[in-house]
Formats: C-alpha cells, sequence, structure tokens
C-alpha cells in the first residue's frame, strides 16, 4: 500500500490525451499529487485539470518545468514536442519520465541529457517492460523454459490509431503512424525479453486507409496502418534470434496482442496480459500468469496491455520514491529494468532502419548513432561538390 | 452418395507415405477401387498393399503405369521423383492427380506434358482449395465481405516435418522444408482465395535444427524449419495485396493453421478447418462455416485441414469422373478449381524465389518460365568466356 505519502515528489504532467487522461488518476492513487498539467490550448489543460483535480494548469511548458512543487516531470504529448520538453526538465533539475521522441537525432540529444544529469531519474514511458506477464516471460526465458531462443514472433492488431481530427497521428514525419506508435513498444520489449538488440532489420510499411470521413481533400494520411519487420537480433549468422513483427491498424472492433519466444526447448506466449507456455515434451499449453487485475476493459481508449503496464509502472516509481526521506530522491532499484533514454535512441534507430528498409527494399543496418550530425553537412557536401 | 460404382476409373497409386496412407481409403469409401499400388522397395508396397486390400503392388514404376486397369493415377512420392512418373504417366495416356515436384523446371517439363494432352486430367495434389472453409472464404471474398483485399496474413505452426530417417525431408535440393511442404499449399491457396499471384517476394528461411538424435555424425539437415515469406501480389504499388507467411516447425505439441484476410471493410479468418468472420461495423467475430464433418484428429501425420482437404479432393475427382459412361473420362466441372499444373509451375516458382531472397536478403520478382532453360546453356556460356 502506498505509505509516506509526504516523500512522494510532486507530479507535473505534460499531455491531455488518452495516456494523461488515464495516468493521472493511477498517479494520485499511488500517492502522487499532480501539480500542474500542461496543455496545448489554455482551454483543454483547464477541462482536463478539473476534471481530474489537479490545482493547475497552463499552456506555457515553463510554468511546469519550474513549478516549485513538481519534482517529477511525465511527458505524454505529441513525439516532435517530446525531445525539447525532457531535455529542458532535466536541465532544470527535474526527474523525468517520458514518452519517445519523433527522431533518432532528437533521441540522441536526450541521450546527451540524461548522461549530463546522472543522478536525475530519466526513463522512456515505454510500458509494456512492467507488464507483469513480461516480467514473468523475461524470468521463465533466463531460466531455460524455451532453451535456446530462436524465432520471435509478435501480432499487433487493432483499430485504427488516427485521432478525430487531422493532426501527428497521420503524418510519418510527426511521429506518427503503426511501426513508431505500437512498434516501438516491441522493439523495446524484444529486447528486455531477450537481452540482446538488432543488428539487421527489414520491413515494409503501407498506408492502406489514406484518407477517410475527417480526412479528405487534399490532406492524405502518411503514417502507416500496416507495418510488418523482421529483426536479427544478437548472435550472427544461424545463431541469431529471428523476430518478425505484424502490426495492422485496420481491424476495427479487434484487439489482439500476441507475443511468443520460440525456442529450442519449448515456447512462451503472452497473450493480452496473460502468459502462457508449452513445453516440447508436453501436450498442452500451460496458463503460467493469469491477470486477476480485474481491470475492467473500459479504457476503450489504451488496449489492456498498455494500461496495465502503464499502472505497473506507477507502482514502480512510487517504491522508487518511497525509499528516500527526501521528495526528489529515487532507488534505482524498483525502476532498473525501465527503458533508459539510451533504450530509446535505439529504439528509435531501429524504427528508423525499418523505414529505410521499406523504401529501399533491402536490408538495413542498425547503427546506433555516437555523435551529433552535424546539421550543415548537408551544406557543406553541396559545396564541396561545387568546388569539383 | 457414390453411385454407378462402374463408371468410376481404377486407381494406381504412388507411394506409401502418410498421404498415400490417408489417400486409398478415401478413394475406397468413395467407390474407386484402388487397382495398384508403387512403393519404393517391394517390401513397403507388399506391406501398405496387404493392409489396405490393394490386389497389386510393384517397385517398378511402369507396372502401375501400363496396367490395364489403372485410369487414373495419383502420386504422392518424394518431390524429386514426381515429375518422371507424372510426365510418363500422361504420355501413356492415364489421367493424373499428383503433389508438387523438386524443382521449376521439373514443374515446367509437368506443364509441358499437361498442354500436350488437354483431354486428361492433371491436376495438382494440394489440397487446401478444396477445405470447404477455403471454398465458403473465396466466395465471401468474392462476394465483398471484406471489401478490398489489403492483407493476408497466415501462421503454420508444427511439430518437426523430418522423417524418423534420414531421407528427402532432410534436403533442401530434394524438396525438403518448411517452405516447400507447407508453404508451397499456401502460396497455391492465396493466389485461389485473392484471384491474384505474386509477382514481388521476399523471405528468410532458417534450419534451427540441423541435427538430432536421429541425424548426426557427418549428416546435416539442409531443409528449412522455420521461413517466413512476404508476397506483393496483383496490383502495383499501394494497391498491391500484402501477404505475410510465418511457417515454423519447431513446435512439437502444437498444430495452428490460420489463414487471415484483411480488407477495407471486415476480414475474414480460417483457423483450421473454420471460417470465421467479423465486419468493420461489428463488434465481434461471427462463425461463418462450422466444421461438422466429425473427423476424428487420429490422422496424427496428416493435419487437419490437409485431411479434410484431400477427402473434399477425392470427392470432386468422384463426381467428375462419375458424371461419364466411359472410364476414363471426366468434366471439369467439379474439379474446375483445382490447381492445374500451371498453377503448380507458378509456386515451384514463387518456391524457387522466396529462397533465393533469404539467399540475397532481396526482394525478387517472380519470373514464370516460358521456356525450358537450355542445359547446355552453362557449359556454352563458359566456352563463351573462353573463346573471348
Amino acid at each position: 500500500m502506498p505509505s509516506g505519502k509526504a516523500m512522494l515528489p510532486g507530479v507535473g504532467v505534460f499531455g491531455t490525451g488518452s495516456t494523461a487522461r488515464v495516468l493521472v488518476p493511477l498517479l494520485q492513487a499511488e500517492g502522487f499529487e499532480v501539480q500542474a498539467l500542461w496543455g496545448r490550448s489554455e482551454e483543454e489543460a483547464r477541462s482536463l485539470a478539473k476534471e481530474l483535480g489537479i490545482p493547475f494548469h497552463t499552456s506555457r511548458s515553463d510554468d511546469v518545468l519550474l513549478h516549485q512543487d513538481v519534482d517529477l516531470v511525465c511527458i505524454y504529448i505529441p513525439p516532435s514536442m517530446t525531445r525539447q520538453i525532457a531535455v529542458k526538465a532535466l536541465g532544470i533539475g527535474k526527474n523525468v519520465v517520458c514518452e519517445k521522441a519523433a527522431t533518432a537525432v532528437d533521441s540522441f540529444k536526450m541521450v546527451t541529457a540524461a548522461r549530463y544529469y546522472p543522478q536525475l531519474l530519466s526513463m522512456m514511458g515505454n510500458t509494456l517492460r512492467f507488464l507483469p506477464a513480461f516480467v514473468a516471460m523475461r524470468q521463465r526465458l533466463a531460466e531455460g523454459y524455451v532453451g535456446d531462443i530462436q524465432v520471435c514472433d509478435v501480432r499487433v492488431y487493432g483499430p485504427s490509431l488516427l485521432d478525430q481530427s487531422y493532426g501527428w497521428t497521420c503524418e510519418e514525419l510527426m511521429g506518427g503512424g503503426g511501426l513508431h506508435t505500437a512498434g516501438s513498444a516491441i522493439i523495446d520489449l524484444l529486447s528486455y525479453l531477450t537481452g540482446t538488440r538488432a543488428h539487421r532489420v527489414h520491413g515494409l510499411l503501407r498506408t492502406f486507409v489514406q484518407q477517410n470521413n475527417l480526412i479528405r481533400g487534399i490532406r492524405r494520411v502518411t503514417s502507416d496502418d500496416f507495418c510488418f519487420f523482421q529483426m536479427l537480433m544478437g548472435g550472427s549468422g544461424s545463431s541469431a534470434v529471428c523476430s518478425t513483427v505484424t502490426l495492422n491498424f485496420n481491424m476495427p472492433g479487434t484487439f489482439v496482442h500476441e507475443v511468443m519466444v520460440v525456442g529450442s526447448a519449448g515456447r512462451l506466449v503472452v497473450r493480452g496480459t496473460e502468459l502462457y507456455g508449452q513445453r516440447n515434451e508436453s501436450k498442452c499449453e500451460e496458463l503460467l500468469l493469469a491477470d486477476h487485475s480485474g481491470v475492467a476493459p473500459a479504457a476503450k481508449e489504451m488496449p489492456l496491455p498498455h494500461r496495465q503496464g502503464l499502472s505497473s509502472m506507477v507502482k514502480a516509481l512510487r517504491q522508487s520514491f518511497q525509499a528516500h526521506e527526501e521528495r526528489r530522491s529515487w532507488s534505482r532499484g524498483p525502476v532498473a529494468s525501465a527503458p533508459t533514454f539510451e533504450d530509446g535512441l535505439y529504439v528509435q534507430t531501429v524504427v528508423e532502419a525499418v523505414k529505410q528498409s521499406s523504401n529501399s527494399g533491402e536490408w538495413v543496418c542498425v547503427e546506433i548513432m555516437s555523435q551529433e550530425p552535424d546539421p550543415n553537412q548537408n551544406l557543406c557536401e553541396a559545396l564541396q561538390r561545387n568546388k569539383n
């Protein structure tokens, strides 16, 4: 049970979307005081703050970042805006939990900031790692339940990810699309489960629905609603793990979230929020972890695995901060498995490699950025070419 | 009910493997007289002929082909031997149902023979087209149940395909492996369901289990036990149907056979032998075709969809021959949807393109052979090179 409420940090939340709407009550239930809410418009912020009982709201980011009662900043806003807020928050000395950025360059800037302030908490809000079913799956994998891992096979099917109105979710370059939204959580999850990273990827993206009742005229959706990619992870040659991921968001009325790991001695599969397993010598599958959380599937806007993962993440945050007297101090233990900003950069790099592969049709090597690209490089190259 | 037994052709069966063992009783139940059985060894042939009540057995192929009571030849033998028997049977004037060949060149030779004898029945024994669930699925697709087809998503998981002892199933070049064995039935099925063909493919094959208790020492399995491929079918650019197929035969104790077609207005899925569907506006899936056949899952060696498909194929054959007085005559109607040898060539071409893609890592165009490659071509090229 939450205890020592006074020791928990005050929280500032960025965002008024579906995640923020789910997150705030979870934070409050664990004993965090949500002190401030930022929204893109004053009106959005006011309305949600009132609904969720948050004392302060604003549309100016500094008002949250500089708020004296805010020690932890949770950033759940469109990807293209994430980097700016996250880097600034760390610079002001606030702990940060945030969603993915829009590009690898942005992710790299976040990594640089996180490295600069190692005493501050900085973690990605990919929530699947905290889901009990995946924690148990990872434990079983480490214990050798499936033997040597051969194949990871993931399917995520659901209704359209597009917002009601035209916005970033429609734009590939703004971080919209199935690959960026759902795929990145899977890319992160598979590296967490297998303890390896992708070194080569191949993929195919499609936008089957380019216009609908709400998005029409000269506007077109550019973000993917179908994506299909493979990753060769760890090892090399035939010892690499083959991961295959199918994301399909043209299936209204369905939600399938299935992560299977097949190995030499058996397999494990998480369907939704439950873990099943079968060893090779066994005739049938066993339920290894049931979901007794009893969370109503009311949160229509957020799939159950993500919602439950978010809930577990908030619990881990509470444990992390609770261990210390001082409001801003936290202990690493309870959040040790959380994705770091370095993991965020890796995920973003894989996402971009998959997109590149979809364009070129070729396998693409995953090369993590080790220094920021010179913004003048293209210009320099152009000048260089002209000289010759 | 079978009627007019006297009008049905006598059947000669090639093969003593699991398919032949299932096929013969199905033929007999429909009123066909199985007159002759060929096995690779005299002993295998004798033993199975006795078990199944077949009056004549041999290990010499001509003895079956020239048998005067044999009007229909069913060929279920290792792929590398198929072409020779099939072409010869047509040349002798027998109707032919046969399994796939080992190479595109062999398939092309079979096409040539089939074109030469259009009055003879020549069909591939890929049996999934006849499965009632797929017949119904195709019908629903044609009626527009799913709208415009976007994605086909197929998964086949099962135990190892290797024989108990070292043999063709272990050898990629002999037509072994998941792609050749199970993948070809899926490639054929998807072209049947969508009415289109693959024009570009990409794939990845793996042999995770290269040795086991029975295959060891200097012997190694070269055929794939995991295969994963994508096909762009029909249309071009964004109007192409994206098909993704995952075959995994490292899953003892499991049998998953799932074929899903997703379109703009809904989706259809055949799980095992039953058809389900869901339209976009609907909240849940409906069962569109249940399986009331009540076939016991006794035939462990043959997955249920293939077994049921084989059974439906034999029924169609009976109807086709029953329509005529003369034993060798058949009518096209009941077998109109059967895969032709041309379809067999297409399937084999796709299989080889997927293998090529797995080797090169690139997308490969599917180019159907239109004339037999000159066997001396390599030699000629070598001579040519030496001259220059």
